[in-house]
This record gives structure tokens, sequence and C-alpha cells, in this order.
């Protein structure tokens, strides 16, 4: 299995993503692309996708950021997000990679961009802290 | 129709709130205070509530907040969170007030709690800023 | 010596401290109060106290809270601040506290206040997270 | 007056800054570029540059970014900066551009390096929400 498929696998293994029908698009030491069609159920009072979808998408592409930069599976631990515009359109990508990767921790920037009729649109940009986790089976 | 009323049919009119069936159990000038019953739709990979979870509801309940303390519809500018500790439990509680209500922004700060054999415990912090929005009849 | 003569002294040991002259005026577990003589050197180009200058003792503050908190030397890994009102009169205060201590990390929420013909005002929140440095003794 | 002079300008009426001594080496509509001579009253007690000199220099970056992109004078209106290695060496510089530009805020990225033996090397990164002043005759 390639860094892609496990990383699918991952993303298969959380119960929001599922719920959410989160797609990796891509994935390696240089960063990570989740995707989401958007739909009425996960839109805000105004018919915008909600910013916590776009937050969930934005974190979780920093976890995805930060652990393929450190080889390791990794937890947010804090991030900060502007939202720039709303998103309306049929489908957001979320782009993150590393800043800097140390041992323990890695420093991960993400931009959120809605893609409607074709075209993509810079709707968010975070930034956080990303926890390298230690391995599964060191863990009781 | 009271405040909370009110709250409580802006937030089904949120598709996202809806999926996710959040409910607003306090809300006034003072503050807004979220609740959503932890199942496993809403879980990563570790079975522990998902961040971008918790950021929804931080994200909200922030909204929440600001706009209570300005009297207005408001939309989350942006904001900050920081993740304590894992999310396992039966309930999450967002609660939310503003620090300093101008005219067109508020500064507002939200403690996230998870709830598990009847006792809360904090899971998450942020703050962020909350712009107010011209009321509807003056959009076009 | 007790808490607050250690902080004082280790507040000596920064050039920057003495350069802007910061005097530490409570410090144990609960938290930190760094305290600013505003000057027309802190200024920025409309007069008010410079941005940086509440960063930095907002900044200082949150590592004092953090280290107090672990019981060990500390240092700010991130944090976010937000401009709340311009800082105009006599005197800058910023009050810090844990949220929450772990092992090796704590998180600190610290609120700058101005002082003007004595009165108290916010004009500045922040939140962030400090890291527990090793003690001296046990790096090379 | 080109650009740049009126930046220096601004820069010069600052009395922080002036304390400090910093340079603005770069400033148009791109971006804008800050740079500082580190000398020991600018250290903390590690003998690093002071967290606080460093988030001086990517608040100032960031409201000259802002500016820049919307033509008129700034303020930041919020921050987040992540440090990531002590800075060591000779000098900073710190390099902000506006990820995005709109009527009354801007939302702007600067990251901060520190060059040692000729070498630069990142420190620290930050964003945040940089709002327009109205044009200095329009206030009282």
């Amino acid at each position: 299995m390639n860094i892609l498929e496990i990383g699918a696998q991952l993303l298969a293994s959380q119960g929001f993503s599922r719920l959410l029908e989160t797609k990796l698009t891509r994935f390696d030491q240089q960063g990570a692309q989740l995707e989401l069609t958007i739909r009425p159920e996960l839109t805000q009072q105004h018919g915008f996708v909600h910013g916590g979808v776009i937050s969930y998408l934005a974190d979780n592409a920093l976890t995805y950021a930060g652990g393929g930069a450190m080889g390791s599976d990794a937890l947010t631990s804090e991030y900060k997000i502007n939202f720039i515009r709303p998103a309306i359109g049929e489908r957001l990508i979320a782009r993150a990679h590393a800043i800097h990767a140390g041992r323990t921790q890695a420093v991960c920037r993400c931009d959120v961009f809605v893609v409607k009729d074709g075209e993509e649109k810079l709707c968010a940009t975070a930034h956080g802290t990303i926890n390298k986790l230690p391995p599964k089976d060191s863990t009781p």
C-alpha cells in the first residue's frame, strides 16, 4: 500500500469523515489535499458552507500534512483559521503542507478553496501545530 | 418569541447543525451554550470526537455569543482553537461569551467541555472575532 | 527566595525586558502579572502603545503563567492576540493564567489592560501554548 | 516620494520602531519587508531574540502588507504567531504579504527569518487580519 492508500484508509476510519464523505486526493511528504462535495446538509443559515465544515476540512488537512512530514500518526494541537469569503459552489478543496517539521511537532499551513463553475477561489486560510503520536503498538 | 427561540430557529435553519443535531441550550446577551450528543459518526480514528466537530461547535457558539452581544445576525471572521484533551464521553457543551462588543465586531471566547459519567472536563478553548451582519431586509 | 523573586530575577535577565523596564508584580501557581509604564518610545504613529509592545507583554505573561503552573522554565510555542481598543494611558497590565497545565505543555490565557486616570480598560486578549523546558543542568 | 519612502517615514514616526531601530527594506503592493539588527537588549534569558521582538516585527510587517495591499493606513486587528526555532544570529527579516485584500480588511501572512553567518532560517510564522483606517483628514 502506498502512502495515499494508507491515508485514505485512515480517513475511512474516521466516523465523521465518512459522514461528510471527505476524499483524500493527494498525500505525500510535501503535503495533503482533501476534498468535499458541497450539499445542503453542510450549509449554514445563508446557504453558504458552514464555517464548521471548512474548519473541519482545514483541521484534517493540517493533521495529514503534519503526519506526512513527520512520517507518523499525528494530532492537531491547535490552529487558527481566517474565513476570507463565503463558500458557495460545488466542491471544497483543502491544501496543506508543513512549513517546519521537528521531531515531535510540525507547523503546518492550509488554504481552503471553493470550486464554482470550475473556478477555484480561496475561502479560508489556516495554520497550526501538529503533534506527533507514538506508533500504535507502543501505546497500551 | 424570546431570544432563545429565535436562536434555536436560526440553528434549525443551518443544514449542518441539523445533520449534527446540535441544540442551543442557553442564549442571551451574556453568552450562548450549544450541546451535542456524541455518537460514532462524530469521531476520528481513535474513537475520540473529531477535532472538526469540536471546532464546529466552538465556531458556532462564538458566532452566537457575538451576535447576542451585538444584537444582530453575525458571522465568525476568524478564530483560534487549542485542543486540551481527547473528547470521550456522552456529550459536548460549548459555552461562549463576548469579551468585548463594538459597533461592528465582537471578540468572543469559548470553552468546550466533554461530559462523561456526569462530569464535565474542558477539552478545548477558542477565541475569535465575530462580524456583525446588516439586517436581512437591507441586503439585496 | 520566593517564586516572585525568582521570577523577577529571570525578568531582569531578559535584555529586552530591561530595555522596556517591565515589572513582574504578581507570580504564583495561579498566574502572573506584568506591568509597563507607557512612554513615547513605546508608541506607534498615532501615539498609542505599539501593538508589538502589547504583544511582547502578553507573550511574556503567558510564558510566566505556563512556567508557574508547570513549575519549570518555559517557552511560548505559539499564541494569538486580538487588539480590542487603542492603548492610551499611563500603564499597561498583563494578567495571565493557565487554563490547563499538562506534563509538557500548558494552555494559557492573558488579558492586557491599559490604565488611564486610575481606570483599567481591556485593550487586548491572547491565548497560547507554553512548552516546558528541561531544567538548566540537564542541558549541555 | 515613492511608497517605500512613505512607509519608511511612517516607521520613523513610531517611537517603538525608532527604539528598536527597525528598517523597512521593501514595501509595495505585493508586500513588505522589515529588518532588525540583533543586539543584547533584544534578547530573553537564554540569549535568543525575545519572542516579543519577533512578535513586534511580524505584527508590524503584517500591518504594512495589509496597508500596502489596501492602499491606506492600517491597523492589525489580530494575529497568531508560531515560534519555530530560537532566533540566534545577526539580523531578523520579516516578510509579509496579503493573501486577500477586501474593502475594509486584509488577511496577511508573515514569515520571520533569522540570518546567521549569511544564512537565513525561518524562526516564526504568523498570519492575521489587518483593518483599513480612514484617511487622516477624515478623522477629527
